[in-house]
């Protein structure tokens, strides 16, 4: 296989963006995602892809939740920040207004919308692991038009 | 939870539109998906949620493949077209024009691109089941723009 050809062919995918958010009253953080689609009607069922090296991977592991935060077409800087690594960039947090929803799970209190997920599955994927949720909870704060990895700029596939 | 809130802010995940299809020299078909997503670099993986009680769910554990092909944005026709029951509507397949990739996978001949999927796991998904595969090969016939779900005004979330 060509693997600029695969690469090619993977970023006519499309995307969304979302701030994954999740921890306890001990510890928070948040993340930029794109991988990541609902999966099941009936029960609701999130998916979103992990990295296995992530500072959210364990956090996640221990609480059993995680939320999934919409960002409004004009918070491309705002998914930029929060896209970077924590461990080199933990003043990505700086300044971020966490609220709590079901079972103590943070979210961005500023998202237009968010839903968050009892953790339900995970299945090994790479560089990454597939985290299940059933969704609880949801919100919405405020009726956006949502950003998009399009609108964004962004390449996260490939 | 309020249904309605679950819905609404489910439906501001963003999505693109994708044909997946399946088989072998005895019998292929193609269902349109848009819970479909990247989820690794390293090795490359893609997941789809496949519905538990799909025609297409057994051709791919059988077969071992699928493959995700990309619909132009001009094809809002032939993905609803596609995204019909195959049980209620078997003729949705009459008059496409399959070919044969790696390992005998079906793909669509007219497909701007595709991606064909060595399948290496599954996780059940309340009414779906996540299909995870890697990617073996890859096509790009023509450089277009992928159809989304938001052109299409289709929903499929909530």
């Amino acid at each position: 296989m060509d693997a600029s050809t695969k690469k090619e062919a993977l970023r006519l995918f499309t995307y969304g963006l979302y701030a994954v958010t999740c921890g306890d009253e001990r510890e928070r953080t948040a993340f930029t995602a794109n991988w990541l689609s609902q999966v099941s009607f009936d029960p609701p069922l999130v998916v979103v892809s992990v990295e296995n090296t992530s500072h959210s991977l364990p956090l996640i592991r221990r609480t059993g939740r995680f939320a999934v935060n919409i960002f409004a077409a004009d918070e491309r800087d705002l998914s930029g920040r929060l896209g970077k690594g924590y461990e080199k960039h933990p003043e990505k947090l700086d300044g971020i207004r966490f609220g709590s929803a079901e079972g103590g799970c943070p979210v961005l209190a500023d998202a237009p919308a968010w839903v968050v997920c009892q953790v339900t599955g995970e299945l090994p994927a790479g560089d990454s692991t597939l985290v299940l949720g059933h969704v609880m909870d949801a919100r919405v704060n405020r009726r956006v038009e949502p950003l998009t990895m399009l609108a964004a700029g962004f390449k996260h596939a490939g």
